[in-house]
């Protein structure tokens, strides 16, 4: 069994604490917040601690909280040289502190309190700094996920990048297609197959296969009705830069 | 039995022949196209023409071809006041030819040719001029899916702006994604559980409820470095343009 710790009670830590408790690999030793009541339902076996000064030395120590709080949490632990992770798609692993060898434990998805996901399907990129760190990580890793992954840190923020494109903004153009729904008295839920279609598509047919539309096809007066409909300025000025994207992209090709 | 001949030979015309071969409620009497040979293996059951004078009589035609080409075919059409119906998300149901009577069969769902799709969850949005033609329609379209619904023009151009960007906006940020892991070695595999579950969670989220991210959490910091590392013009503009919108969607909350 490797002993773990979590620091953080947020998403990310909740849906950890969750798999975590599932797996007989790991022992989940204790869970740091500050609000302690809140983790009360979730962490039901982990000892839930305010303090840091009552964290015990374990195997890893996964710090799960806010970007611009990692370091500062680093700094609270009260021991030196273990191993301790962030999760955070975005920090280098150089913001932790250096009285303890450092680790990064970043799983790929889009975390929501109300709703459960399934961790064996979400992959996990790790870093260390040496062989032997590296290995804690990735049997923790594995006791939760089917696909871990060694990168560097430059690769890292690649991919925290294209994640906000694919996931973040993604979910911001549901929200323009939720608000031009209840602009023109029209159910939302008309848009949820051909959402789940055209991710469904990526599993199967690469972006460029999957494209289509007016921008693909190139149909400028389709494209000049769109935009002569719309009369929310932020609207119109996301499909003129996403319009002229897709058809510089067809060039390309 | 209600009988139907198509005029189109694209992916949208494919995917309905394909669904109405498997219903009982619907004969299929003509597909119209002029590269015969590619509907060879598409349509067996009916008689494939290229030859608007062969087309026969039928309780609906329905016009699957390019939006900019529907005026002109229902031009061709050799017969009057009989039901036409075109396919399109954003043409007006008045470009068809007067002299038969007119309708809009609108399936909200990107099809590509590479990839079949289960008709039965994809939303039908119908407009007719009259209650008998609109039924017409309907049994038509209730045949092929469990979703349909009467619409007038207006919401229906609504409701393809708002598919353009949920779909054909929403595969172009897969793109990017795609882009920014070949630049950086990195799987694009590796994304593809985030862009599913992305869109899974819109299935019981609201969008706003869903969103995550730099740009909802206001982390400058995050977002300009995402900034500093993107060398290609055209996904910074895009990731300005998308983090402003997102941050100031939040401010209405």
């Amino acid at each position: 069994m490797i002993r773990v710790s979590i620091i953080g009670s947020g998403n990310v830590a909740q849906h950890l604490i969750q798999a975590f408790s599932k797996t007989t690999e790991i022992e989940l030793v204790q869970v740091y917040s500050r609000k302690p009541n809140v983790m009360a339902t979730i962490a039901t076996s982990a000892k839930i601690i305010s303090d840091f000064t009552a964290l015990l030395p374990v195997d890893l120590i996964i710090i799960a909280v806010t970007d611009s709080a990692i370091s500062e949490v680093s700094k609270q632990i009260p021991f030196q040289n273990q191993l301790i992770a962030h999760t955070s798609g975005s920090m280098a692993m150089e913001v932790l502190d250096d009285k303890n060898r450092k680790g990064v434990f970043y799983p790929l998805q889009t975390f929501s309190k109300a709703k459960e996901v399934d961790f064996s399907g979400i992959p996990i990129f790790v870093e260390a700094q040496n062989d032997t760190d590296y290995q804690v990580l990735e049997i923790v890793a594995k006791s939760v996920s089917n696909s871990v992954n060694r990168i560097h840190s430059k690769q890292r923020k690649a991919l925290h990048i294209a994640a906000v494109f694919v996931s973040n903004f993604t979910n911001h153009l549901y929200q323009i297609g939720y608000d031009i729904c209840q602009e023109n008295e029209l159910p939302f839920d008309a848009l949820k197959p051909l959402i789940l279609e055209t991710a469904n598509k990526i599993t199967t047919l690469t972006p460029t296969e999957a494209q289509t539309g007016p921008a693909r096809r190139k149909d400028t007066q389709t494209i000049n009705e769109h935009l002569a409909f719309l009369t929310d300025e932020n609207q119109k000025e996301i499909y003129k830069l996403l319009t002229k994207s897709i058809i510089d992209n067809g060039k390309k090709l």
